[in-house]
């Protein structure tokens, strides 16, 4: 029900990913009159891989998660990261209202245990193909214990999703230097040198998008990965605009806009966001996918397809038992 | 001396500002020898507005600014800001070591009472024409108190170089929401609410760049603004990359690139990095222009024009004036 268009395109998106993998089973949560009437004759067609479970409330996008947490115990997010718990899903997907689902996955779900606190965690494109980065926005004050956590949870996720032995991890500061950045990043490059993580030291910004270094997986606090998020969309939204202003504002522009056309379309697809939605929240008990706000059906269908990956790689349990291990090798330590 | 490339780029570039504006003088610090060779003939050219000051030593790119500060006394950046301190010369341009030539422009210049710390503020291009950044990375862990002086110090740069009567002031955050944030930028808005600026509120990364509000100047954490001007960095070289890729993939994309040249020329223009080059250093007794250490002659012929402007429009006198007033202000209520 969550995100700008809710049903309108949470439904098709359903549809189309259901079409796709025929192993998929998908529960839609929400208002069951209105999910039946975007569905209309489609429901019986999957065999009973779509299915719907009532929820009489809905989370508005700008209440407060406490509110939510109180108020909305029938809401489409609550009963979804229920079923999570309760073993009816596998995870959740919602574009709701990210404080409001962040919250009640914790309530609901509870942390693993070891783990302080969850964190946010996506891809962004890049030269190299695409960085996984966290913490994207959960937590604005994170110690370097948090930063080292966050590493040894996202490892096991990129590992998983990737198929790769030992991703390599960065920590985002504002120099590479050693004598670089806040005590906050100083310690936590220690707690990563010593561990068996393939920490390969301090990158900067440009490294998210375009470094010197390969890397595949940013750690970094959630305030200052929120901000380089957001920085980024800004960026590529005014360079699309500044090259529609410039092809827009001549006839010879606009003959060259018709015949480069293809060629733009192509280099545009690669960073096109609605191929990189799906952030996941990690350190919980249960996989929980938050969709852009403002996805439209394509857009929600790559988190879709997030969880069933991470699903399918098994990812939460590896994470699970790896902080497990961690902690278990910290404390003989 | 700095940067990488020394007189090769600097001497061309200054050579160029000469001849644009009748009312400059330069003095060009550095081993004396050296840049002789480099200006030849022209150095008569132009009637005792160019001159030399020689130094012996030159910081290196990665020498750390403690040992700079220590070892390096006749070095072309110290010469260069002693000149300022003694009055000699009204700002100093340099493309070298930034944690070196910040360290000597401290140590040097000292602080204008009542400010704290020194900020690095520059401008970012934005669809609605630029946005000027600070702190852009003097600064890893900023009060509340400290993000109120670069307010209230750049406040009057922004006014003077804009010729603007009230900056819209905005405070970098991972929200607009009243709630969201760390304790740091939430105690900096109420300072800011309080003071006499025109404080629009909490922005979001994207307004950097592309934000929905009209915002002249954006406040934040050193940290936080470098890795958000390097993400920036980043995400446009990375757009390039994938752009050219496009149009070098195919034939018809070769000669799509070819007829929409004159085009994508012209919006690479506004976003040509050269022509941002030139960050200040606030808060200290003297003016310093830092500029990119990999800057051409164009980008560092930027830096020299941003000097001139803060020169002309009296930016380090009217800063010292509206800190002294602040305080009495602060001190009184």
């Amino acid at each position: 029900m969550g995100g700008d268009f809710g049903p309108d395109i949470t439904v098709p998106a359903s549809l189309e990913c259901l079409q796709r993998n025929p192993n998929l089973k998908l529960i839609l949560v929400g208002d069951e009159t209105l999910l039946k009437q975007k569905i209309g004759q489609k429901l019986a067609a999957f065999n009973g891989r779509l299915t719907l479970q009532h929820a009489s409330q809905t989370v508005e996008m700008h209440e407060s998660p406490s509110k939510a947490l109180k108020n909305k115990k029938d809401s489409s997010m609550r009963v979804a990261i229920n079923m999570v718990r309760d073993g009816l899903a596998d995870a959740c997907v919602s574009a709701g209202n990210t404080g409001a689902l962040m919250a009640t996955a914790k309530f609901v779900l509870k942390m693993i245990p070891g783990i302080d606190r969850p964190a946010i965690i996506s891809t962004v494109p890049s030269i190299n193909g695409h960085t996984h980065v966290l913490d994207l926005g959960a937590n604005v004050d994170c110690t370097a214990e948090h930063l080292y956590q966050f590493a040894v949870m996202s490892n096991e996720l990129v590992k998983a999703v990737e198929n790769i032995e030992n991703p390599k991890i960065g920590l985002l500061n504002i120099g590479e230097e050693e004598v670089k950045g806040n005590e906050q990043v100083k310690t936590a490059a220690k707690l990563l040198e010593a561990s068996g993580l393939n920490y390969i030291g301090f990158v900067e910004g440009n490294s998210l998008n375009a470094g010197n270094v390969n890397v595949d997986l940013i750690v970094c606090d959630g305030f200052v990965g929120n901000v380089a998020l957001k920085t980024m969309e800004g960026c590529a939204k005014m360079i699309g605009t500044f090259m529609k202003e410039a092809f827009a504002g001549s006839l010879y522009g606009k003959i060259a806009a018709l015949i480069s056309y293809p060629i733009i379309k192509g280099f545009k697809d690669r960073i096109d966001p609605r191929l990189y939605n799906g952030a996941s929240f990690l350190g919980l008990k249960g996989l929980v996918i938050k969709s852009h706000g403002g996805a439209d059906a394509l857009a929600f269908k790559t988190a879709i397809l997030l969880a069933e990956v991470e699903i399918e790689k098994n990812v939460l349990q590896k994470i699970s038992e790896q902080v497990e291990a961690s902690l278990a090798m910290s404390q003989s330590a």
